[in-house]
């Protein structure tokens, strides 16, 4: 009979934003005419911008022309958002990346739990504690994560990184060695920012231990304050030791859009690799896995790029930001103790009175109406903390934001 | 140090596209100012039509405007799609198809290379040689192929099921067990149609094997001979046993747009599964390692199975099939062998006087300018021939057609 990868059966549970969507159509049922205010799910909310949905109806434009067709593009992405994603590290952040660096794809999420397949089965592989669920998952998924520990809520191949209060929710490397570790900054779910000499303690790990970082800078451009480094690769010798992931989702709106990248560097080494380096090996599993991202998506991140979309996704940044200080504030007045939300989108609340994280989203829901994320679905160090996203329409964040004020006292 | 997933090592070769692509470069370089005729990859090249074009447009128009954005979709599909796609099996085939049973995809290449993942590594993978090579490589990369024999040009742990002339290029079903079998018809490279008793064999071992058959449909809508299936679940039982993949690539020129669906049935039974069935267990993987397709191509999907959508999907299926005419009639009337390309896309010619698959690739580039794609990329079976894709401009492939027709003599 055919038989099933085991390993799935390891996964502890459901991936965490389908439950969160099961639990609450359930509330709904039993609350009908009630309206659910959401700050649960990072989901963007406000239009594509002028200028991208202009050059992405442009690109259908083209297609529906004869002489200007196009078919497959090449499974690493069209040369010229290649080029011009190569550009934004130079002129931005001061960093140089070739363009054959850079692997355009369907998006962070998809290149976040795809990274692991290049790599060892029996690697050891490091996690933030809390963390997006798909670093955890995929390797799960893929053998290197054990089995589940239900009392401690983690997988006992693992290695977390747990990031507690006391150290403004930043991890330290781990003390043994590993593989690969994963950090994402800005982080998701608590909304931390890594300082420059915080992350080269970890650049400087992996080259001891000669370990790679998946580095995911999904939110890099919700950074504002001065000092924090927007990609790795601001860190001397990270290009020899560090994969960056990153995306147009929550910069462009591109959430349903779909369009990400990666960056591999050519000097990242690993044992056994065709060359001794994991570019080629990534190239491979590109071209033979996928067939590239949607043009259209890939002309809206050309356009997303250029010195007009800058402009418009930092207004996006900007919205979302704003939000966030609304969430921040309005949660502090209500009595909550909160971190990130500055430099981020997430701002991570400490649950009231030693409540769990899943009896304060119940709380939440029952009391004030609103979604939130229990942050225990981020791993075991999330146990006590929801997250508050600032994804949401202006109105509809005041109106939760006010709810809560109202609600939770 | 970081290790490399050795099973990548075992992949006997570069994707066979791009290895032709750099052959074909370096040929140019040699020879600037010639024009080369390509009949190689399989890439649309007629644009896309203007009732899909429209849907897509407006939907750009949608996400522009701040009542009507949308940020991430479910990961399975819009449920429209799913709809619609369900609704065609109906309409169409007379099948019946639950829409949740329908998983939305960026292409049916991702989801033929991912599918292997849900399945445990021991798996015992059956392919039709010749292959398209997504089928070999995934389960090779996966751990499931064992090592490359280069001299038989086979996988030793790989079960192959050779498709020769004498058999129609339908291939019979293995004499031992296996437990996935994967099967494409129309056939690419042969451009082979299989008929429903033939099939049916198929069906039937794999119920009595408990096995599971992935099917790849890519090319159903070029099927205009009756009393072919267009779908496997025209055949009684393959509900219980049979993935069914399809896309929008080839009939609505979605090449480069990417969309395209699996059929993963409530019904099929597999060990270890979290509830005795693989449905649950592709929906796991899909909402872990994907984030939906795009919401502009899925669009353009709807759009493409409307009434209209169908017919001008009909009128694009047409004018390719009558290249594949001109090229099947120019071919024989060259004095060549050629197989297929009636209700398929693909041209399947013997080389002649015995030449290689790359030796007549080299003789055609050389003597005709012509490229094709040489049948040993797709399995040791397809030693011997050239595929020829009827993918191009008309004036293109009359052109190349003649080129052959004034130069092979």
């Amino acid at each position: 009979m055919a038989k099933a990868n085991e390993y799935f059966l390891r996964l502890s549970s459901g991936y965490l934003f389908p439950e969160i969507a099961r639990r609450a159509a359930l509330w709904q049922e039993k609350h009908p005419g009630v309206k659910l205010l959401k700050l649960g799910i990072g989901n963007t909310t406000e239009p594509i911008t002028p200028h991208i949905a202009k050059k992405m109806r442009e690109k259908i434009d083209a297609l529906e022309n004869r002489n200007t067709y196009t078919g497959y593009g090449d499974e690493q992405g069209d040369t010229p958002l290649r080029k011009a994603i190569a550009e934004l590290y130079g002129r931005e952040y001061g960093v140089s990346i070739d363009p054959l660096e850079v692997f355009v794809s369907d998006g962070a999420k998809s290149d976040a739990a795809n990274i692991q397949e290049i790599f060892s089965e029996d690697s050891v592989v490091a996690v933030q504690d809390p963390a997006y669920p798909v670093y955890v998952d995929s390797n799960v998924a893929s053998g290197r994560g054990g089995f589940y520990d239900e009392k401690k809520g983690l997988y006992d191949r693992l290695i977390y990184m747990p990031a507690s209060e006391k150290d403004n929710f930043i991890p330290h490397p781990p003390k043994e060695h590993v593989d690969l570790i994963y950090l994402c900054f800005p982080n998701n779910p608590t909304g931390a920012v890594i300082s420059k000499e915080r992350l080269r303690e970890f650049v400087e790990y992996a080259k001891r231990e000669k370990a790679v970082i998946i580095y995911d800078a999904a939110y890099s451009d919700y950074i504002r304050e001065e000092g924090y480094p927007h990609t790795i690769y601001e860190i001397e010798g990270a290009k020899d030791v560090a994969i960056e992931i990153n995306s147009f989702s929550k910069n462009a709106g591109f959430t349903g859009v779909r369009l990400g990248w990666s960056i591999v560097p050519f000097s990242i080494k690993a044992e056994s690799a065709p060359d001794g380096t994991i570019h080629r090996l990534w190239n491979r599993r590109q071209t033979t896995f996928f067939n590239g991202a949607s043009n259209i998506a890939q002309a809206g991140g050309i356009a997303a790029l250029s010195e007009e979309g800058r402009l418009e996704c930092k207004g996006l940044v900007d919205y979302y930001l704003e939000n966030a200080r609304i969430i921040r504030e309005g949660l502090e007045a209500s009595g909550l103790r909160v971190f990130g939300g500055v430099n981020s989108p997430y701002v991570w609340a400490k649950c009231p009175e030693g409540l769990r994280s899943w009896e304060f989203f119940d709380l939440l829901i029952d009391k004030a109406h609103v979604i939130v994320t229990p942050g225990s679905g981020f791993g075991a160090a999330g146990e006590g903390y929801v997250r508050v996203s600032a994804y949401g329409h202006r109105e509809d964040v005041i109106k939760a934001v006010e709810s809560i004020r109202e609600n939770l006292k």
